[in-house]
């Protein structure tokens, strides 16, 4: 078929325009969730969808939601969306893309006339950033007690989903039932840089990765550096070398996506003249197959010991978070990639090793992602960049799997 | 010639006289310098070397002074001692042994009626553990702009020397000239397990090992766990931790006591979900050669370049201190020896892998300093001991080592 498009100079435009909402003098936006950007974003985005001929809600989880309704009243809506709060000095794409993409999708089937099968339904996730909470309260995983906890703009969760119009009592009520949706889909700027150093146009998302991590403790002795001879020392430091080259080695030993990070190590009691005694340090692993993330962690968790036995220390695994891999549906994934051929683009298949609220979804129904690349791989800063051409591929990429969606899913 | 011995009942009675003073409710004794507890042992410990016939005298730096005469008036004093200010919760051994064993040992002479050739000194240096000030002071190594510096009991070392009867307006008044002294022998515990595990009685300490030390940093590029794979990182803490396990195998690489620690380490940002971009961490050389650390340090810098390269990373090393070492005089290493001997000591050469006041007595004549076993090797802690048969050797060695050395120094 031959593919449409869309306005992409409204888009672009529309871009703009919201990436000037919460402005921070520091540098790039801080659309912080329930505050007052926020807020002013979500004003702006529900006037350009119901420009889009949408009828404009918001659920009690805070979510917006632009619905129109579709040919067949018997079939569930397929949404598709994204978010527009940001971290602190974020960059003007990470959500605003996928969330203008979506509202111009809809703007152009509505001024092209064209006729969907499905209701479609544009969501605006509400506080993304500070742990998918709109997209998790629509899938029933935002447990009760989380809405006490305070989100980065300093409100409660509940104070803050009372802010956009939510109804926190009664959050309940904005959840879907799986089945509920015909599907969801996506666009995201990639956020790393396997699409820009591989010169292709259009990722297609394989699925959001299982985050798994620990926190390893590595216990020693503390002694004087001057006075303890290196054959008697119990150096959980030195140990804790040997597991972050460990880590590195058991996640590097097999082909594949698979990532393994030691971000966070602290050593005590940390002064120069000191052998630590003690390290506590992070082990984190991500992979679409959480069964490659066992045999990961079983064979550092053997490594470790032989550390342990070679540098008289001991290690202790605790865990922290283990999410649930959200593959895509392969439906989706190759009605993405062939509006991306329709449309002249490259593609690549790759697992988003971040999250999205669409790993939400996927209880609820198939899910596609589309990502962009993202200029140096750089993101959440304001240095965060996507080209124009980028910006128009994405959203003609998303208009045409919406497109597809609507022929293929029930 | 048949060893003279201590009163081993007076010794171990006034070691435990002294512990009580300062003894800390949380463990141990805090004998802070210049505070109240240390003020307390210093005029205990004055009365005790009155007591030995010792005419008892404060220098401007505060370290005290006990001197008796010698039958030759031409030559210099022969000089020992240690400290009696602790470390908070500290032990009952470190700096109290060295300290009431040399006024053991003037005791015994003065009730034997022993002739010394000599004078005799007997130094309770000040402030040993807030950086060996007194003896400092005494060897001209203490800058003035110190004096302003706060100590560890919350006084600046100018009014901690004012406080203990020193005048830090006249500080140089307390500089001993180089060839002033005949010589300075000091007992003092390990610190550390070498003669523990060897089973040996009394070590003849080669000398005090100089110590260098670097802050390292090491540069790399922070980025998200999720979305970076393994092969695009710059991951600092992969470098760091090569770094970790090159500095322990360039210092093991070769025979000899040489000592090389890395234990303080700092990763930022510091998160499980990013990749470091920085790591900070201490580098620190002990031998009693410094051109063995000088090569150390050129295998490790060598080392770190294809670290470097290899992590795609970079290693700074900025210099953050070098002391020279300390040899002790052979001559007084071999009357150290043979004194034992005669009392039927086992005895081992070691370095000092610590500093001691003996350092800065170095360059003004020929040091000799005696250890003796530490239980487990603990010290700066109230778990600090040494047996009552260390105690008597210690100080009996030192009793025949300062008669030796009265005989064969000039």
């Amino acid at each position: 078929m031959t593919p449409v498009e869309v306005n992409d100079g409204r888009l672009s435009d529309r871009m703009a325009a919201l990436a000037r909402v919460g402005r921070d003098p520091r540098g790039g936006v801080s659309r912080l969730a329930y505050g007052d950007a926020d807020r002013e974003a979500r004003a702006l985005v529900s006037a350009w969808m119901r420009e889009a001929g949408l009828a404009v809600s918001v659920d009690a989880a805070g979510n917006i939601v632009g619905r129109r309704e579709g040919a067949d009243p018997a079939v569930p809506p397929l949404l598709c969306g994204s978010h527009v709060d940001s971290v602190p000095n974020g960059g003007d794409f990470d959500g605003p893309l996928g969330t203008l993409a979506a509202i111009e999708a809809a703007h152009t089937l509505l001024e092209r006339g064209a006729a969907m099968r499905h209701p479609i339904e544009v969501v605006v996730w509400s506080n993304e950033e500070g742990g998918l909470c709109g997209s998790r309260a629509v899938s029933g995983q935002l447990p009760a007690f989380e809405l006490n906890n305070v989100a980065a703009g300093g409100m409660t969760i509940a104070d803050g989903i009372r802010a956009i119009g939510g109804d926190p009592g009664r959050i309940e009520q904005a959840r879907r039932a799986p089945g509920s949706i015909a599907g969801y889909l996506e666009l995201h700027i990639e956020q790393g840089r396997i699409l820009e150093d591989a010169g292709v146009d259009i990722g297609v998302v394989l699925g959001i990765v299982a985050i798994h991590q620990w926190e390893v403790t590595i216990s020693g002795e503390t002694n004087h550096s001057g006075t303890t001879p290196m054959a008697q020392r119990h150096d959980a430091l030195l140990a804790a070398a040997g597991f972050v080259e460990l880590v590195h080695r058991v996640v590097t030993g097999e082909p594949g996506a698979q990532v393994g990070t030691v971000g966070r190590l602290e050593a005590s009691p940390g002064a120069p003249n000191a052998i630590a005694g003690r390290v506590v340090c992070s082990l984190e692993l991500r992979d679409l197959d959480a069964a490659v993330i066992g045999r990961l962690f079983r064979r550092i968790e053997a490594g470790a010991r032989g550390i342990g036995d070679a540098t008289a220390t001991a290690f202790a695994f605790a865990p922290v978070m283990a999410t649930v891999p959200a593959p895509s549906d392969p439906r989706l994934r190759r009605a993405i990639a062939e509006a991306a051929r329709a449309l002249g683009c490259t593609t690549r298949d790759l697992p988003s090793g971040a999250g999205h609220d669409a790993q939400c979804l996927a209880p609820l129904g198939p899910i596609g992602m589309i990502f962009v690349p993202s200029v140096g791989g750089v993101s959440h800063s304001p240095a965060e960049w996507s080209t124009p051409e980028a910006v128009r591929n994405g959203a003609n990429v998303l208009l045409n799997a919406l497109l597809a969606a609507d022929r293929l899913l029930p």
